[in-house]
């Protein structure tokens, strides 16, 4: 799903960024012609994702590294797993090894949060959803990730989602207005969103026919009469310090979606490590 | 500290993906000509870091946004503390809000938990170091906040530093000969750390007249009586999970070094929102 | 509404494509110090369209140079008209000319076509909206000119839109199967458009709540029909070879958008000169 | 003739601004194992340019994706002709199949437009040549197409032609003291052209040994009598706008070389198209 | 003459090489708010080259730093010449001067090397001239640097001249094959240079009109006979190993042009450096 | 050791730089199926550094091209040794030749240098060193070169290595601040260089534990006296205008290392050439 053309890139930068102008130990410790093999363990249980990238980061080192993965992207594995062997040129593993991990962890990480979420709402209709709090220039990883754990993507940037807040409500003069204008100016291939923070607001996005309303920062019990009040009229998004939230509860109440910035904004990385045999 | 030649891309590069073909929302809602003013206040108690970045966002997009930090880059502020006011062409400071806050809201949390680490060892000789594991591309930026909260930096890339683990000592056939093959080798500016898991490894490394002995994840019992054999001939790290670890007690076994991959690899994002004037 | 950083890299790229390793001409016959002073004309009349990157490719090459512009970007000239004033260094204009012209030039050929599609429907409805046969790299701008010419903008690519075409629905085992698919796969903040050939599609398209549809290649007559029919239900688009319809015709028949390929895919550029005094 | 390194950046760059973020209508409805084959089929006679650049969309796309071409490249083709036919992954052959056709198209519009000049002054001995009035960004390609097209380029760009125009004139005092200016200063393996609006300056030109004579928008008639002067002393190109001339009339004055701008600045793209088996 | 956009990339790339991830000497040992002063001395004579990039180097770095330059660029200046002053913040002066030194010194090599080919053949008619041995990447540079040091350009690259050698004389089926191919295929703005080797090739280069021949690797005997019989027909090049001949004796056998590979392959550093103040 | 993410960049620029807009002598006069056969050859007696990169300019330029080398790298070879034989599609490899030659002939020239300096000092301990006195752009590759001449390298860049100079020493207060500052402030990972002019200097330096020592335009006599007193409790490295002394007397006085700006700021090409098969 991951093209070479869109991770390349970011790969070489990556690899720029740990290697400098060379890995002076392993040069100068590793003889060239030696031979290293390993496996790739999970240290904890999580659901892995990223074996494109772990992969790729190899085959642009050397292209005599083989890697054969045990496990497919997305799988959940338990403590202890052996997630690939590795096995080829000693230098170039060991040289590469920390920026493959580096984006292994980092996406499994999210992958094995946004399952956690995902499993705390099971039974419910609603689907978990990210946003554009993201680390800055990863947000195609990190919203593939969130996919491969299970949840959904909201809009990728500012192009491709209308998502009206208090800030353009108060410029436009009012949700009717706001709705008017981006149904006027903005693509017609677009859904408009509206924030609201109030059953007045749900009320007036209701009335001029907004797509998507997002209920913010209310309490489950708000939730619940806003979405009886909307009854199918409009798509519902729960947002608001959701990580923080009880996700059954929001998820009971019957929204369609929750979006949840930790997802992405404050990312535990998953415990994997390359062990090497004697 | 950070300069404009080694931010700007990275800077534009975030600005392009969140913004895509344009802010379609703001554009269509919000005229040209309207003026906004806001706060950028701390939602929690924390280090801020990344203000110039967070300016260098606006200046980018346009130059008539003014900001006025109200706090030093490196403060530590209390819950509700306005970090800082601005003001300028609505449009702009909408469309660049996400991503200024992205990059401040990350740095702001590696220099909060670094903080918090630094304050937990108070008292001792030890000071906490980073690792590279990094989010890809966000090195510099990284161990910049790092610094920022008190921290000290280990090695940025292979190339500034020689640290010989597991894999080059058995590749060498053994600290010694790994240690003199770097020496040999490797350039001459660079002290050399060698890694060791048992107290036998830690008096070869000290035979061999290591400068840096990193202690991997051993118990505080053993760190002390590593320190007290080692005693002043080698600088000393602990290393292993530190983030999981009584950081006082780590310390209090008289290494001069900690280094913690969680300062990096396991960031919470502090909060910090940008409420703007009605 | 272009900002510095969505055009400065085209233009510095088109400054090395058309000054290679120097203006060899102007280098060595004219001095460093010789001022020059010219003024923009409309060989024909038309929407003009580019004036800030014609402007910011001439700050590119040198801060002395002035441009005053007598007219507002999307202004319909008369031909003859004085579209601008410029001054400055003369190496430096005589350089940048003939890139800052290209740019204007296809600009306003885009905007002024667009501009007569949209007079040729005055008094309907419908808008006038662009494709994705835009030329390679020139998208952004491309789609910019459409928007001064008065159209709208279709969705800029493949992932700020969606369109279900024959060889989606041929894959997903027909429209029913192929909008559920994209209403369960695919980002929810955008609208599904579907492709229709013939009623019986049309009536499978509303029967499944497409948000809008696209009608390929209808006779007037058949559009008609196809508009009485959704009713309102969903958007309506005429598409196919729009470029050589009686566009009046067409918009006659009740639908919302014109989307019309040879807007972009096949421009005659708009002829506007520079013209230096003596 | 075109070699990746020269046209692989160009395409990665029109893939990222037509996929965006992923082509999320494909990725939805199209399953990642189905198979594709189409004919790609010339709607309208022409001449075909541009099908290595075809092929090498599909090629960064996904190496499982077969093309085999029917005709050559410059090959004319009457309407209806398949002109190659695909086969491979469905999903990345219609995530690749806009930005393919947007290349093919539009350098099978010029060279189409160029035979179509090149034929209409066949038996002449003048040539068809190009200009610098080309669409930012891709001239190497457009002038790619104009020599397939059956014509000849002009300068690439202002490093390796020497153009003396009226400014240059002017700035140096003199059609003599230009010529002599630019025999000093250039570099020696360029040779010279002229501009010349009038007898007088084609006699000016001349006598100082210019290479070439550029004829200004001139009649028929007075190209005739400036022919007949130079006598083969220099080279003779005509020039302005040419697009709208009768081209026979021009090329029969015995010019040497025909310019027209028209032939990039004004394109019609060539109608192909993409049909996929049911 | 050099201009921003030519340079400021070739320039960000020197600091990045040369800064790697910060300058931890200066950035450890000299307080931010230090100012420095110093002046910039030429420790042997010779002629300066590279100030306007040696001034733009420290542009980039702080907007503060001032440089007050003594002598223009392209004087020759006796040994312990003041060349200009500098005065600014203490770390970013000290973080660039390697950089700024590196680029300048290396120019006024080349500049000086030129200058003294130049000298030796004063009273001559002819013109020191470069080729294609430069430093890859610093083509632009290098030749900007034989400009000011007195020389001229040969091409700049395979697209701005035409040069016939052996292997397309052989490819060909001969010179005159060659030639017609050239005028025939090549554009017709450039002029045709052939390299001979004896006076056969002379004579038939000559017969077929060729623009400049090249002897090659000549002694200054055949080549005052080569100059007699060509009788100003052609420009007349010198060419083989220039850097090691006696530069005047080739110069009066009445050659126009005396390119020489060394000025560019085989650069001396001026030796130039930057002295504080206590 | 050269990687291929590492060069390729570089030969793409070098092959732009000097093929601009195609090779217009080769394509009219060589026919796209000729095949031509050549050897490298030696003219001169050197040490051949920069196959690898001769290789993969082919690489890059047609995958036909055929390359056997007859030296490994590093070797040195006699005036008239065929380096290696190439055959392949004769356009692409006349168009590549200069590029990949201009690489290898500088390469060489640095490896060369460097091995004249290394055997000039055979018998001694100490080890001849670069500087960071490289052309920008290519320290890689010249660090690269001066390694395989048989040198080592000093610091890459400022952020690889600590070394104090008289600026530094002054800006903090004296050698046992600067040095305190550094021990505390710069990585410590890092040895402490210090620059010393005087004997006072070495000894302060010694007593605050500098771990290398500078000695700076010192004479042989007092480089002596320095190496006496430091008696191996720092690594002493030799520097001053090192390309114009005596470095047998140099190398006898003790020293470590003796670092040569003139290897890499001064670099005479090896003179090696293509030759062609008739």
């Amino acid at each position: 799903m991951l093209k070479h053309y869109q991770i390349d890139d970011l790969i070489r930068r990556a690899l720029e960024e740990d290697i400098g102008t060379g890995d002076v130990t392993t040069n100068s410790t590793v003889s060239a012609d030696r031979i290293i093999r390993g496996r790739l363990i999970a240290k904890e249980q999580g659901v892995i994702c990223g074996l494109p990238i772990f992969r790729r980061v190899f085959e642009l080192l050397d292209s005599g590294i083989e890697l054969n993965c045990h496990v497919q992207e997305g799988d959940s594995v338990p403590q202890g797993a052996v997630v690939a062997e590795i096995s080829g040129p000693a230098r170039e593993i060991l040289t590469g090894e920390r920026v493959a991990l580096n984006f292994l962890q980092h996406l499994s990480g999210i992958a094995s949060g946004t399952h956690e979420a995902v499993i705390r709402i099971a039974g419910s209709k609603a689907a978990i959803v990210d946003t554009r709090k993201t680390t800055p220039g990863l947000r195609t990883l990190e919203k593939y990730a969130v996919r491969i754990g299970g949840g959904a993507n909201h809009r990728f940037n500012l192009s491709d989602g209308i998502l009206i807040k208090d800030n353009h409500i108060r410029a436009a003069g009012g949700i009717t207005q706001a709705v008017a204008a981006a149904r006027q100016n903005a693509p017609h291939t677009l859904k408009i969103e509206v924030e609201a923070e109030t059953m007045d607001q749900v009320e007036e996005a209701i009335a001029c026919k907004a797509d998507i309303i997002m209920l913010d920062n209310m309490t489950a019990e708000e939730m619940k009469t806003a979405v009886r009040f909307i009854d199918g009229r409009a798509i519902v998004e729960a947002s608001g310090n959701m990580g923080e939230k009880d996700l059954k509860e929001v998820a009971d109440t019957g929204v369609d979606l929750i979006s949840i910035g930790a997802l992405t904004h404050s990312v535990r990385a998953l415990d994997i490590s390359l062990r090497f045999e004697d």
